[in-house]
């Protein structure tokens, strides 16, 4: 990934580090290789799959935080906190292009074409939200949402994964079935942590979503139960904003049920990616993803 | 071109029609349809190249002028003007995905690699032009920035048409050069426009480039051969702006012989790709490519 910014502008190769040795799971990746291996596919392929999609993610993440003024992510500097939006907006038109150039290189222009609606996806995804009234949203839009922000890319790395294997098109369905359903866990528990994390970890302030108005399913669940509670009319009413009416809502919300029934949800689709894996032979990378799967509700606890 | 935004945000198929509808010579794309024509190669998958390879060109385009803030093009609004920048990074970054997707659907991974590569090249010129101090630039630094900007898309256009058509890797190379010699003379008839044209048919003011600091050929002749002109060393001094004094030093390169030794410089390329032409077979598409490349230079007159 980082050789990727060899023989360009030398401030594109430190724009390049700041932003890989930032940290992140590298879970999209991961999902990748493990996918790919347990379906028996080429290994270096893989690798440049998962190069690939790792900086597809990395420059959509480089646009958001220029587009949302984030100032930090995973506790260190954005690159939008330090450069200019013009040199931020390159940098991450070029780590497209980046991507792109590896997504060639796997050699299959079905994995190519997987790769362009993905990224087509998840940019309609960003452009819905954004014209879309703050307020109240429906669970099927918030569905809609995440589908596209974040299941997605896990759909892109484990049927890019099986496009580069040796199997057939049912099985290449099957496990991008299985992305989307831990693609769904992850960003709901994403959404969790959001309201029950601590500020130190998460590296936000609590409830921050709410905060800026997007409602996700932990919010969703507690307007539903609680539709008298004042400080939800309040919200939804749009009025001026108050940071201890905000502070408070945050708290009912990170104390209620609504967070327990969005983690079962979570479950849920980690249960039908469990059944998807059951399916297929028994090997060390299927026991790994298992293990992935797990993880990914094991984190809010 | 316009259906790419079909079943996608609405405003996106609006911004996609106000974008298309507002003109452009769409000679990328003619060049690419009439290369490939020319080779043999298969009209279809030559005209979703021609397709690919434009909204390529317009989603660099919809990033530049929100990076200039630019708010004419054509003589009619850029996105920037009347969208927020997040909205406009979104757009262009959704243009970008459907070009890469046309160009997937080439069903040629040679051509995926072809995009890949010029969009990191154009990006990265871009970088290094905003990273790169003003004032004097070398002729070298010049060529390279035209090269990254304008020809490097010219390149793409006809050797992506030769990679879609019955030709060896000689021939490939033959009309990519052919691309570059066009391309970098339609940079530098666009530079000499820049000076020479009427603000009414450009759509800009006369000379704007330098006004925005930034050193053209017609400019760098001009200062080479004019070293004692006292607006010469203002302007490259980077002491403060005075109107008057660049109306003066743009009106005095308008009236030199920089506009004809530039001129000359691209005759000099558009002869080294008619050469190039020469050598292919005769065919109503070579005779069309041979008006073209002319037409790039007559444009000036």
């Amino acid at each position: 990934m980082l050789a990727q910014a060899d023989q360009h502008h030398p401030d594109l190769g430190a724009a390049m580090e700041h932003l890989l040795y930032s940290g992140g799971k590298r879970i999209r990746p991961a999902v990748a290789l493990l996918t790919g291996s347990m379906l028996g596919g080429d290994q270096k392929r893989l690798i440049t799959l998962g190069a690939s999609i790792e900086l597809l993610h990395t420059a959509t993440l480089v646009h958001d935080d220029l587009i949302d003024g984030s100032l930090l992510r995973r506790g260190i500097t954005t690159l939008n906190a330090q450069w200019s939006p013009a040199a931020t907006v390159l940098t991450g038109d070029f780590i497209f292009a980046r991507a792109a150039k590896l997504a060639a290189e796997t050699d299959s222009v079905p994995v190519m074409r997987l790769f362009a609606e993905t990224l087509a996806t998840i940019v309609n995804g960003e452009i819905t939200q954004m014209f879309t009234s703050k307020g109240l949203a429906s669970k099927e839009d918030y569905l809609q949402r995440i589908h596209a922000k974040t299941a997605s890319m896990f759909e892109l790395s484990t049927a890019a994964a099986a496009l580069l294997s040796p199997v057939d098109e049912f099985l290449v369905e099957e496990v991008r079935l299985f992305g989307y359903d831990i693609g769904m866990a992850f960003q709901i528990v994403d959404d969790v942590l959001d309201f029950t994390g601590e500020q130190t970890t998460v590296g936000k302030p609590v409830g921050s979503d709410l905060r800026q108005g997007l409602i996700t399913l932990p919010a969703l669940y507690y307007f539903e139960s609680n539709p008298d509670d004042p400080d939800v009319s309040w919200v939804l009413s749009g009025k001026a904003y108050s940071d201890e009416r905000m502070n408070k809502l945050v708290s009912s919300i990170r104390n209620s049920e609504a967070i327990e029934r969005s983690l079962d949800e979570a479950r849920t689709y980690v249960d039908c990616g469990l059944e998807i894996l059951s399916r297929m032979v028994a090997c060390e990378e299927r026991d790994a993803l298992v293990d992935l799967a797990n993880y990914i509700v094991r984190r809010s606890m």
